[in-house]
């Protein structure tokens, strides 16, 4: 099983096609982006979402700034390429691949800013391909480590969505699963449904249930008894952004689960491409965590669930310090404490 | 302010009417249900819930049932009366209030044996109006132990529904929230919104905004993170059962908070009238868990969150060990360690 049926995102002509993550499970519909601002309404309405999709999804919103601007004299097109990396760059505060992706394309600009805007937008367009590529190869990469982690029979919880669909394709934690599993190891996998947006509801169950994983889907807060009660083997989720000291900024839950898993003796690892890595910031106390509508909240599809108008607090992602972490699974390694250490060693090797 | 607007529950003319809680909070319907076989599907079916409020409502049940079986002979009326208790106590499994209810009302009925079918019937309507009217005042009782736990300025965590519509009146963990803000003190609620049947959005934050006490509406993965933040000052939870060593099963949830309140040192109390107490059983491992419908979990309203059939495991309540817990409070005291003993005094005592 190489090729998954599940495409998240593709460039083709000139276009960006994307799933349209908000619609599934019920239906399959691609979302088509001709220009980055389009690109930026994608991102920031979830119709792609995790944190490597949305960095590719960048990428390629960069690419589609540069045909827009291609006809400008030299300097209004690389001004206006760092005003659209800019405004790509507020669509989603949390996600650290979505900069890590502008800043990668506005570097390839700055190094060549004596070519031509044609031959930057070419050198653009052939660094978000390669980028594409190097996600699913990461991925498949960081599955393998599936050969330290996963016993041949295991039960592993997971949270939100963190397949095929957060990325190009395969997926971080649930890459991993999925690799155990075509190794032929027996997993069984409880699926967190995850509120308020429900992405373990709509796109994990959806994916494990195209591959035919065996797996149950739950309502978040049932994880806490099923680890007590010693049902669960390994506890496997991603990463939006990962600070110098292993503290991992990921969907609002994770961290919940990390107190449960460490109160009961659950190993608890975190799965993410080193380009979710911010040495830029000591601790989690740094990171920025979104707070989305809260018609979230209140509102499921068009149906109102709680009284209109209800104040909310809805932020979308929470921080889970390194102390609940057992390792971190990124395509380079298997990072185990101490992180401050190990997640530094790493770097210096890129 | 001594009665509230929301009336839950009522009797009238031989008719038992129950606030429809699955339409709220949009809807504020009554359901009527004029025999005993009606009342079983309104609390199935959940359109009465709340452990104290399934107790009167079954207690009223079997008044309808006594009326139905007035023109049989005595044998029959009583035997009846009998397997109309067992087919009621099997709406539900987890809350004890059901069949303590049950229990009174056969109780009464065995000890007048003797008396005519009519003359049992009022017996058992009056007992049953008299558990109406001790429940209220029960609420009303443990709501004053908020004086002892609750700080001029608190800020409280709360699941489910523990309200007036949870009961008669008032209500249990939500009553004592109620009286320490009707006490003036400066009091704000953050609500769980209590997946998968949603009682804190739907029937919480109803009964919040109806009485304008200041509160937010949250995911129940949010509470984690307010907790370790220092935000909370201390958690009041309900109870469906609670065995003689303290171990408390309450809503599908309650469990994950209290070992996040025991991590980050916050006060766990468990509300409930003393009915609860099931003296009969050691600990929480005999507690049985009603597992409910998937489509609880794969629906919402009539929308499809999840693909269809896909496998759910969706246990209603959990059990909260009593380490977790920092006090029980019932309408005769603030219950503390050690639980066992202290709540076999209390039950010396009735």
């Amino acid at each position: 099983m190489e090729n998954l049926e599940i495409k998240s995102i593709f460039f083709k002509d000139d276009m960006l096609y994307l799933i349209d993550q908000r619609k599934l499970p019920l239906k399959e519909e691609y979302f088509a982006c001709n220009n980055y601002k389009s690109v930026y309404k994608a991102i920031k309405d979830m119709i792609v979402r995790g944190a490597p999709a949305i960095g590719i999804a960048a990428a390629y919103g960069m690419v589609l700034a540069a045909k827009e601007f291609l006809y400008e004299n030299k300097g209004n097109f690389l001004s206006n390429l760092i005003n659209a990396g800019n405004y790509l760059r507020k669509s989603r505060p949390t996600a650290v691949n979505l900069s890590w992706a502008i800043d990668n394309l506005l570097n390839i600009a700055a190094k060549h800013k004596d070519k031509t805007p044609e031959e930057i937008y070419y050198l653009l367009y052939d660094k978000a391909r390669e980028m594409e590529r190097e996600d699913l190869l990461t991925n498949k990469k960081m599955a393998e480590f599936q050969d330290e982690i996963i016993p041949q029979k295991a039960t592993i919880l997971t949270h939100c969505n963190t397949g095929a669909l957060a990325t190009v394709g395969w997926g971080t934690a649930l890459g991993v699963i999925r690799t155990a599993f075509y190794s032929g190891k027996d997993i069984f996998v409880y699926a967190d449904e995850t509120r308020p947006r429900l992405q373990g509801a709509r796109l994990t169950a959806w994916e494990l249930m195209k591959e035919n994983i065996p797996s149950k889907l739950i309502a978040d807060s049932v994880a806490a008894t099923l680890i007590r009660d010693g049902k669960i083997d390994l506890i496997l989720v991603g990463a939006d952004r990962i600070a110098s000291n292993g503290d991992t900024a990921n969907k609002i839950g994770t961290f919940m689960l990390s107190v449960v898993a460490k109160t009961y003796n659950v190993p608890f690892y975190v799965v993410a491409p080193s380009s979710t890595f911010d040495l830029s910031i000591k601790s989690g106390e740094d990171i920025i965590i979104e707070e989305r509508s809260p018609d979230e909240v209140l509102k499921i599809g068009n149906t109102q669930i709680a009284p209109k108008d209800f104040p909310v607090y809805n932020p979308a992602f929470d921080v889970t310090p390194h102390e609940n972490i057992t390792a971190i699974i990124c395509e380079k390694a298997v990072i185990r404490k101490p992180f401050s250490e190990n997640i530094a060693k790493l770097s210096e090797e890129k």
